[in-house]
């Protein structure tokens, strides 16, 4: 079951994947060039939107969260690429220290913890779960929604080094586990705990991936470079696969200081996207989304049609736009073009997420959300999402077939996501100290 | 459908498949060095022989030659192997020439080179099938036998490189094609023709793994030394995956010399296997095959179970060893110990063959044969198998399940074939002339 594409105006998205097909080759030559300069990440995920005239990542996520959505019928396709991704970091060792996410109370957050293990056993490594969280004082067994058991065991310092201690679960003696690599599935939104500072294992992704430093507005300037190079290798329109964006620093909801940046940056992207709409005949009202430049969880995210939206916030709005996840302040947000999602399923709108080992797209799944609208965020707390695997790898374009049959729809979804992902790599490039 | 193992006496491989799912990481781990160390062949692969104490591989081919019969779901699983061989080879480039055999009256073989063009195709290259045969004077479509379109167009020589000329073929206009490197999925049983001798394009497989310098013992001198190691790995008797075996040279059936070398060869040989049935309680008759030291497609091959058997042989059997495909001379055999096949369907014999792109398992099938014995070699001319595809990859072993579950089996099948594979890497080491 795949989504249908509600529109009638999906002539430019028709010819872009279609552009997309005839140079495939050259596309693949082009990415693997790139690979060369640009180390890819471990793992990341891409949010893409797709409006039918435009398909677009609205988002990178570096920690990604949702393995357990991918369709089992291709975990041999995640393994394969971990086995690349291992032999990277870590060729000479063969155990992995996992760390993930605080919040153990989510028990679809630790599906996917069972399925990113399962997938690194797998590929042959020898895995262990070490939880930051301070409520883990002892080896807990954890269950999640389905029923599957997770061992969390707290992660215990010596010198510079993290380790397991040896402990006995039930029957099973466990030793003390010294690890060569140290995986973050924990995007570090509350900040770099100490336990994690200078460390001499490899930490990966390294803690600049993280949300205490990184911003978006870093990941789509590397964007726009990636798409500009990109576009023209194609000979099409960048704008159809890149969103616009500003940024504004000092913004200050609660003290209400930044309104004025805001709403200006608001209305000239406003203005800027009904310009190209006029070009291409779309007929929508441009939007922009307005979210947090540091921090994930859709939350601090708003759907602005007009400046006046963000001028004179009331106190709801202005308390949730400045706090998100952990508790991290809101005090730089960028503005992106808002990118309608004409993607739906029985009445649900729809959103691609890709998923990524190093530099293969392993898979993905749509979000789908019935209490959502099409200019709305999907991933967002509170409303739960239906995760709805790809039924096809996004690897096997269907040259034969038309452009928008399954399979080439998933080739362009896993071309745009692979953009997405070579941008986080020249992100990350450009933000390591190293290069500094 | 999965074949049956028909043995009463599946003890030893029960425990081996046991003790290789216990030690995953570790074998995992220990390939993950060896690959450091020794470039995996582009593609290659591998023929087991399953007897239920002893699985072991008889035979490695690095120009396979079934595509055709690997399960289509798994395509992507070779697509994205392929991948990370021609990044290996070709980064910067995107052109590749295939070279097949010249044989082009084999639909089946043709249904292979459509396959394999796919593959590579899939993985973003732009690919050509350029012949070296006499035959193939002009663009020519042939079809394979279930009507798929191949396209053979000559090689032409311009200075060191391999090129393709401009031609139109129906309304198609093709350019010239001058690719970075040729992949040959000839096995150069006829020698090495001119036309290949000294080009500057990166060949792959080298030259000097085609049969005109190949010799099966150099490989299985090289898995001994694999097989050794690993056995001392999982502690275990090497003997349950390596096959003994021996070689003659300087044989001439025709003239009769070399009859004492062989039989007497026999004859210790089949005194071991004796040995080695005895202690593991083996009640079958031990037997060997002797085959051409160069050379494949199953011609020059003998089951014997007597030194007897190697003596005076009538003038038909020796015609039959003594030349094997395009005419070639057999003047060196390799006597191995014969495997018996315990795997059956449909009271028809099975063996599996195990395909591998750089050192990725990427899927493999049965040669199921209703007119053979479980003493015979599989892989003959004339009689044709049928291919039965791997119902499951060769890498999702079920930690869970029996040692002799299905997806085990396949990941006993996998770890086998990637030892072959392995000692395929060395021996090319070892033959590369920049090395001697």
């Amino acid at each position: 079951m795949v989504p249908h594409l509600t529109t009638a105006l999906n002539g430019p998205l028709l010819s872009l994947e279609k552009s997309m097909l005839n140079a495939m080759p050259k596309i693949e030559h082009w990415f693997r060039t790139q690979w060369l300069d640009h180390a890819a990440p471990f793992y990341a995920s891409v949010d893409l939107r797709n409006a039918g005239f435009k398909l677009a990542p609205v988002d990178t996520n570096l920690f990604p969260g949702g393995f357990n959505n991918l369709n089992p019928d291709f975990l041999h396709l995640s393994v394969q690429a971990a086995m690349v991704a291992v032999e990277k970091i870590c060729p000479e060792a063969s155990r992995l220290l996992i760390i993930p996410e605080n919040h153990t109370r989510n028990t679809y957050y630790l599906r996917n913890v069972v399925e990113l293990a399962n997938i690194l056993k797998q590929a042959g490594m020898d895995v262990r779960i070490g939880s930051i969280s301070p409520e883990i004082t002892e080896p807990t067994v954890l269950e999640t929604h389905d029923g599957q058991p997770l061992l969390l065991e707290p992660v215990v310092r010596e010198g510079n080094r993290l380790k397991l201690a040896a402990a006995k679960i039930g029957d099973t003696q466990l030793s003390e586990f010294d690890s060569c690599a140290v995986l973050l599935n924990n995007d570090l939104s509350g900040g770099i705990p100490d336990i994690l500072q200078n460390l001499e294992q490899n930490l990966i992704p390294p803690l600049y991936a993280g949300w205490s430093t990184r911003r978006k507005s870093q990941h789509f300037d590397a964007y726009n470079s990636v798409a500009r190079e990109f576009s023209e290798l194609l000979g099409i329109d960048e704008w159809l696969l890149n969103p616009y964006f500003e940024t504004c620093g000092e913004i200050d909801f609660n003290a209400r200081t930044g309104e004025d940046c805001l709403a200006a940056k608001v209305e000239s992207l406003l203005e800027k996207i009904k310009i190209k709409y006029a070009e291409y005949g779309v007929t929508q009202e441009p939007f922009v989304i307005v979210k947090a430049n540091a921090g994930t969880y859709g939350m601090g995210i708003m759907t602005v049609k007009s400046p006046d939206d963000v001028r004179g916030l009331n106190r709801k709005a202005r308390n949730k736009m400045s706090v998100i996840k952990e508790g991290l302040e809101v005090t730089e947000v960028i503005i992106q073009e808002g990118v309608y999602t004409f993607e739906s399923i029985n009445d649900a709108v729809a959103e691609p997420v890709v998923y990524m080992m190093d530099h293969y797209v392993i898979g993905g799944f749509y979000r789908v959300h019935t209490g959502r609208g099409i200019d709305e965020n999907l991933n967002a707390p509170g409303s739960h999402f239906v995760p709805l695997a790809f039924e096809k790898p996004c690897t096997l374009p269907d040259c034969a077939g038309s452009p928008d049959a399954t399979p080439n729809r998933f080739y362009a979804y896993g071309v745009v996501a692979r953009l997405a992902l070579l941008a986080a790599a020249i992100e990350l490039q450009e933000q390591d100290p190293l290069n500094q």
